[in-house]
C-alpha cells in the first residue's frame, strides 16, 4: 500500500525539518502505517520525502522484502564497538548525517532518551502536536477499506458465536446454564475469540458483560449470566494478517427484559439512526454526537452534555475512527472535528445505570463522499429466546 | 504483589530526583508492574516512596480498587478548561506540585512530548539509562513465580495440541494432510491457540515453522508443511489474568528426519544440557552463551562468535528473562551479566541453514539459589509418527 504522505511532506516544509522519524515496533500504528513492516522490537523509520529503515541484523532480510521502505539499513553499517544507549544514538545519528538530517519532527510518544541522545549530537528534535500521521491515517485508501470491510465479516461471524451461546442457554433458577455448568461472560468471550481466532484474527478483549457490570462502559464482564438482564457483546477484532480492526457491539437478552431496558434499547437505536443522519463529509463529529446526545435528553436521560458529572445515562462519547488501531481518529463527541470521506468510525450509543445495566448498539461506518456506508450487516434485536 | 522497590529508592536517592514518572499503558509491564494496573488507554504513574496514578474518570473507580497505588487522582482534580497537550502538561504539572516533584526520572522510552512539556514549566525531567524497572522485574517475587509456572502449564497442553496435529497427519506425496487437507502452520498455530484461549492465554504471534522458514529464526511460518523436515514450534502465551508469559520451544519432524537434522537435534539438546551446568546465581549470561557456542563450534558448526557474519549455524542468542515481558533482562548472549536467584530464563539453542531447515529446543528455568529448576516438563523427541 502507498499511502498519501503529501500532508507529512507540508508538515516538514512547513516547519521546515529535514525529516520525520519513529523510534518504535510496530504495534505502533504509525509506525506499521509508515514502515510497511511488522517486528516485534523497536526499529526506526526516516521519512524525508522517501522512507527509511534501519533494523537490526534479524529483520533485515524481511524489512528488504516486506517493507514499503525505499532503502534498508542495518545497525551493523553505522555500528561501533561500543554499547549502551549513548552508541545506540551514535548509531543513529550516523545514519541520520548519511541521509543529511539536521533536523527532525518527531511524534509526541517518541522516546525522549532517543531525542535527547540526537539533541546532543546537535540535532534538532521537535515534537509535533498534530497527530500527522494520525491524520493520514483517518482517511483510509481503498485497499484498507477493503481490510477494514474483511474485519468486519469475520466480527459478525463471530458476533453469531457470541449470540447462538446466550441464545442456546437454559435458564435455571434466573440464571443461564450451558451443558449443566453455568453460562459465564468468559465462556461467551471463548466463543466469540475462538471464531475470530479460526479466521486468522485475534481480539485483545471482548467484552460481553450482563447486570451491573454491563453499567460500567469499561467493564468487560465476567462471572455467570442471568436471564432477563442485557448482555452486552462489543467485539473489535483485529486481522494478524492486516493489522486492521472491525468494531461491533450488540446487546441481548435472554427471556423478558424489564420495560425499561427495552425503552433503553429502542431508545439507543433511535439515537443510532439520528446519528447516522448526520454522517457526512463536512458535519463534524461533534454533531454526531449531539443528534445522540439530542435523543437521549429529548427521553430524559441524563448526559454528559446535560451534566458533566452524571455516573448514569449516556457516559461516553458517540464513536471514534477505527484502523490499525481500535481507537483512533476522528473523534465523534464534544472535540470531534469535520468527518473525511474514506473515514471508517463506529456509531455507538448506550445507557447505564447500575440499578438497570447497560445497553449499547454499535454499528461500524464508512464515510463516504455522498454521506455513509453502514458496513454491519448485522440484525438488531434485543430479546433471544 | 508488593514489589521490592528499593533499588529505585536507593536510584533516585543518587540522582537526587524527586520521582519516577511513567506515562504509559499497561502493556508497557514496566507501568504494569509498578501501578498494578490494567488499562488500554496511557495513564501516568509516579513514585516517590509511594505509588500514585492520574486516571481519566472512566478508569478511576477501577484504579481505586484494582490497583496498588497509595493514592489516585483524576484528571479532573487538576484540569483547566482548555484542551490540547498544553493543557495536559500543565495538568500533570499541577499533579506534580501537589506532590512536591521538581525533578524527575524517567525510562528511556518516555514520551518526548510530555517530557518536553514539563521541562517548559521547569521541571527536570532526566532520562534514565539503567532500565531500573526492567532491573527489578527480571528477579521474580514468589508470587510472580507462581504466575510463570502457571504459564508454563498451560503452555505445555498448546504444545501438546500442536504435536498432536502434526503426529496426527497423514502423509501423501509427502506432504501433511489433516482430514483432507493440506496441514499448514497456520492450522497448527489455530490448534495451539485454541487451546491457549480455552485457558485464559493469548499469544501474538505464535511460531509453526517447517522448511526453509524453520532457517529463519522470526520467521512465524506459513503453508504446508512436508514429511521429514523439523518443524520449530515455538510457543509464548500470556496469561490474560496475570499478563505473565511463559516460553517453550520443540522441532518436531513427522515421518524420516535427515541424518544432519537428527544430528543437530542431538548436539542442540548436548547444548541445552551444558548451558543448564552453568546456571546459578554469579554465572554471567555470557558464560551460559559461551557453553551454547563450545558444544556447537566444538562439533564443527558456525556460530556469531566464531564468525559474527554467519548466516547459518547458531544465529542468535541462548536466552532472555521472560515475566510481564516475553523477551526482559537478563540476556543470556555476550552482553549477559550476572545471573541472580529468581530470574526466570529462557535455554534455546538452535542451528540453521535454508539448505536444511532449523532446529531449536528452548526450555524454561528459573535460577535459584543453589543453581537451577527446570520449570519445563515436557519430552523431546525430533521424530513423531
Amino acid at each position: 500500500m502507498d499511502p498519501d504522505l503529501s500532508a507529512l511532506d507540508a508538515e516538514l516544509a512547513d516547519d521546515d525539518a529535514d525529516g520525520y522519524l519513529l523510534d518504535a515496533d510496530s504495534d505502533d500504528p504509525d509506525q506499521r502505517y509508515l514502515s510497511g513492516f511488522v517486528a516485534p522490537d523497536p526499529f526506526v523509520t526516516l521519512y524525508d520525502g522517501d522512507t527509511h529503515l534501519l533494523v537490526s541484523a534479524l529483520e533485515y532480510g524481511r524489512a528488504k522484502t516486506e517493507s514499503r521502505a525505499a532503502t534498508v539499513s542495518r545497525h551493523a553499517d553505522y555500528a561501533d564497538d561500543a554499547g549502551g544507549r549513548e552508541a545506540n544514538t551514535e548509531l543513529l545519528g550516523r545514519f541520520l548525517d548519511d541521509h543529511d538530517i539536521d533536523s527532525l519532527l518527531v511524534p509526541e510518544r517518541f522516546p525522549v532518551g532517543t531525542a535527547d541522545g540526537l539533541r546532543e549530537q546537535g540535532i534538532n528534535v521537535t515534537a509535533e502536536d498534530d497527530g500527522i500521521l494520525v491524520d493520514i491515517r483517518s482517511v483510509k485508501t481503498d485497499e484498507e477499506i477493503e481490510k477494514v470491510r474483511d474485519a468486519q465479516q469475520v466480527n459478525e461471524r463471530a458476533m453469531v458465536a457470541a449470540e447462538n451461546a446466550i441464545q442456546g442457554a437454559d435458564v435455571e433458577d434466573g440464571q443461564l446454564v450451558a451443558d449443566g455448568e453455568p453460562l459465564t461472560s468468559e465462556r461467551v468471550k471463548t466463543a466469540v475469540e475462538t471464531t475470530l481466532l479460526q479466521h486468522g484474527y485475534s481480539s485483545g478483549e471482548t467484552i460481553v458483560a450482563g447486570g451491573a457490570d454491563a453499567a460500567d462502559p469499561h467493564n468487560d464482564g465476567s462471572g455467570p449470566l442471568a436471564a432477563g438482564e442485557p448482555i452486552i457483546v462489543d467485539i473489535f477484532p483485529k486481522s494478524t494478517d492486516t493489522g486492521y480492526h472491525a468494531d461491533m457491539t450488540r446487546t441481548f437478552v435472554k427471556g423478558e427484559p424489564s420495560e425499561r431496558a427495552e425503552e433503553w434499547y429502542e431508545l439507543s437505536n433511535e439515537a443510532l439512526d439520528a446519528a447516522l443522519d448526520v454522517v457526512e463529509p463536512g458535519a463534524t463529529g461533534e454533531e454526531v454526537h449531539n443528534a445522540v446526545c439530542d435523543v437521549y435528553e429529548d427521553a430524559g436521560e441524563p448526559t454528559l452534555r446535560d451534566d458533566p458529572e452524571t455516573e448514569t445515562g449516556f457516559i461516553h462519547g458517540t464513536g471514534h475512527g477505527v484502523g490499525l488501531a481500535v481507537h483512533e481518529m476522528p473523534s465523534l463527541s464534544f472535540e470531534g472535528g469535520e468527518l473525511e470521506a474514506g473515514n471508517v468510525i463506529t456509531i455507538e450509543p448506550g445507557l447505564y445505570d447500575p440499578d438497570v445495566g447497560g445497553v449499547r448498539v454499535e454499528d461500524f461506518v464508512l464515510v463516504t463522499d455522498d454521506g455513509y456506508e453502514n458496513l454491519t450487516d448485522y440484525p438488531k434485536r434485543l430479546r433471544i429466546e
